[in-house]
């Protein structure tokens, strides 16, 4: 039964929430209007009255998955350990953790809808974009103090290398869905690994 | 002008032609049949002359991308190199000149693809996994070569490097289309050189 519109921010994230479930399922043009009312229980004049169309909601479903992983990784417990070098791995390990689930479900809203609609809809490609950046941009100071720590006289830069972990990301999952299975992604994770490891020697050991 | 159906092998060749340029510009679901016609210059009979629908087009357009990538880098002079470590670097050099290009020549039909309708169209899905699958196989051979000649006690598995590479190589087209550029596809490739690089020293330096 549509929800009526006396709680318009619960309404706002019931849609919120149908655009990350519909989208990562079916992708972005397949998704229409009617159907993410009905996954989110409310009628099309709630939607319309949050947003002008399909486009507006994916622009606000990518803050808002965006807004989420911050909130999610920021309180993680690795945030606590005391070596950068270590935060990295374990951002990697929870990252590997958050695999375990179905397709639609752990797959990447940005990556997903700027795959398919970088070239048609320009403002939603921006949206991805800044949402890839910022999660990115929130590993540049762990990898450069790790490598100040750990590889100081390396010529590779921590920015560059942010945005990598992500292409790598991203990519596991294309194979991931190419696989119908979420194994090859934690292949790929655990050579980000091995990778970051060369990169970053533990100086301790 | 329509061409007529007289020519049957460059009418199916127009259309998967055409699948490949539009279906990478816009997506799988937002290409119509009537566009991929128009695209083709071939009639709607035509297109259900060879095709029983969109679907069967995509899942053959995967087929003929996938071949048209065989013969390219089978093709390429980094194969005539006596070492399969340079044969390695030769493929990463080749893929990265490759990314001279508008994003939609230049990115991969078969992740565009599996992508979007991974969840909504298993043949397409299928086809693409066959297709990342046989390009991952044709560098099987030089990684498990190369692992044997200067990391032979090494404990990474040749068949997971070959599918990281292709991995990273999606995910640096996701972030290319992200930023509307593919400079960070290229920065993208540069670290997974480095990690090749790591994996496999050069036993002759």
């Amino acid at each position: 039964m549509p929800r009526t519109a006396r709680d318009p921010v619960a309404t706002r994230r019931s849609l919120l929430d149908a655009a990350l479930r519909v989208i990562r399922e079916k992708g972005f043009v397949a998704t229409s209007v009617d159907e993410l009312c009905a996954a989110a229980g409310v009628s099309k004049g709630a939607f319309f009255h949050h947003f002008t169309d399909k486009e507006a909601l994916a622009v606000a479903a990518a803050e808002y998955f965006s807004d989420g992983a911050a909130e999610l990784f920021a309180a993680a417990p690795h945030r606590e350990l005391a070596d950068p070098r270590d935060r990295l791995f374990g951002y990697l390990a929870m990252r590997r953790a958050l695999l375990d689930g179905a397709l639609p479900d752990v797959t990447c809203l940005l990556g997903t809808m700027v795959q398919e609609v970088y070239d048609t809809h320009p403002a939603v490609r921006e949206a991805c974009a800044f949402g890839i950046g910022a999660h990115a941009g929130t590993l540049v100071a762990d990898i450069a103090s790790a490598k100040a720590r750990h590889a100081p006289t390396a010529d590779w830069d921590p920015e560059s290398l942010a945005l990598h972990t992500q292409a790598v990301i991203q990519g596991a999952f294309v194979l991931a869905k190419a696989a119908g299975d979420t194994r090859v992604a934690v292949d790929a994770l655990d050579h980000l690994e091995r990778y970051l490891r060369c990169l970053l020697p533990d100086i301790r050991a």
